[in-house]
């Protein structure tokens, strides 16, 4: 069975507020609840485990109880680190049944059903798989306050979630990760230092990361955009 | 003198609108108008020239008019593509007196005053100098679909405008990209190639280039921010 495990032990100071992130509301929901409710409707994933701070997991429980999540199967408390937080989501994973495990940002609530189910397709076939979105920006690379190069924007893509991977690769991945003591904050890269080839699924500008305070803002538009589309 | 070219002879289709999206109002005032209050509030530019397609100046001229541009110096029909616009802008530059020259989009309205004067202090003192954001997000280089590899998201910056360059610098600079016909989006990237050191000016991510239809909310959101902070 594909499991998503949700990344939602951050604190986000940077969003301001009083709540974690991930908690604050957007059109009346949870940030969070939006984002566990694309994967209740993903028709790759059979089952998502949340992992959170300590002290949020009892009023995440009561939470998620008035949402009626069927897919929730586990709320796992997370750690010091972001490495140490996932790898905890890992050990809910049952070993014998797993197939892909897909890591999602907690604070990413846009990313559609579509894109969900098209990065795990992938990750079944090829192993690894992300959503990623092009470049527009011109990226410069500069040392010392200088510019040392242009990068060639047709080639440059920003790494999103879903990050999907079959289970036993991304547990060989974190292994080494803390092994490494390396705090990763893209699954990706752990993967591809195993040297397996990860490929690239194409998403959209609009499965943004709420991070700021101004994200809110936006990310009301882009809610009340995609409630007019019915999406 | 230093002056800015402000360029803004894009038809913008990306921002949808019936209007190329320069001319399109944000609290009730055009985009370019904004954009051009922030050079006359600068204290290192003395004058401004602004490229328009040619079918839009005279009602262009009109506008300013109404909004009493004291530093509007000249206003030039740009080309086919973007290189011969900023060139046919270069044109009107006295090249007597010229000092440093900014180029800045015409849809980059929230620049701030004071980031213009550090790109162009920089400038002056370096030859070369860009307004750059720090990358946040991690960007991949992707081949065929898959990850070549994951950058080192520390020297990574987004380039903004403006960028700032001795006049002699940039005409040089436009003169090989005419002869070599090539079609830049990135002015520093010509003044690379003449083997020339571009400095790198942290400026912050509001400085938003307006291109697609969703752009317009989030801009109508920072403009609200920054009047509530009398900026």
């Amino acid at each position: 069975m594909n499991v998503a495990i949700i990344a939602a032990a951050g604190r986000g100071e940077r969003a301001g507020g009083k709540r974690a992130k991930q908690f604050q509301e957007l059109g009346g929901i949870p940030v969070i609840i939006h984002t566990l409710r694309r994967f209740e409707h993903s028709s790759t994933i059979g089952q998502t485990i949340v992992v959170l701070q300590a002290d949020e997991v009892s009023s995440f429980l009561a939470l998620a109880g008035r949402y009626g999540l069927a897919k929730l199967s586990r709320v796992v408390a997370g750690g010091e680190t972001r490495t140490e937080s996932i790898w905890r989501g890992l050990q809910a994973v049952r070993a014998a049944t797993a197939g892909v495990v897909a890591v999602h940002d907690g604070v990413r609530p846009f990313v559609t059903v579509e894109e969900i189910d098209r990065v795990v397709r992938k990750a079944e076939e090829t192993g690894a798989a992300i959503l990623a979105a092009r470049a527009t920006d011109t990226i410069k690379e500069v040392a010392s306050g200088c510019i040392e190069r242009t990068l060639a924007r047709e080639s440059l893509w920003h790494a999103q979630t879903p990050q999907a991977f079959r289970y036993d690769l991304l547990r060989r991945a974190y292994e080494r990760a803390r092994e490494e003591a390396c705090d990763a904050t893209d699954d990706s890269a752990l993967v591809e230092q195993l040297g397996v080839a990860v490929s690239v699924v194409e998403g959209s500008a609009r499965n943004i990361k709420i991070t700021r305070p101004e994200d809110f803002a936006l990310a009301e538009i882009l809610l009340k955009e995609m409630s007019d589309a019915r999406c």
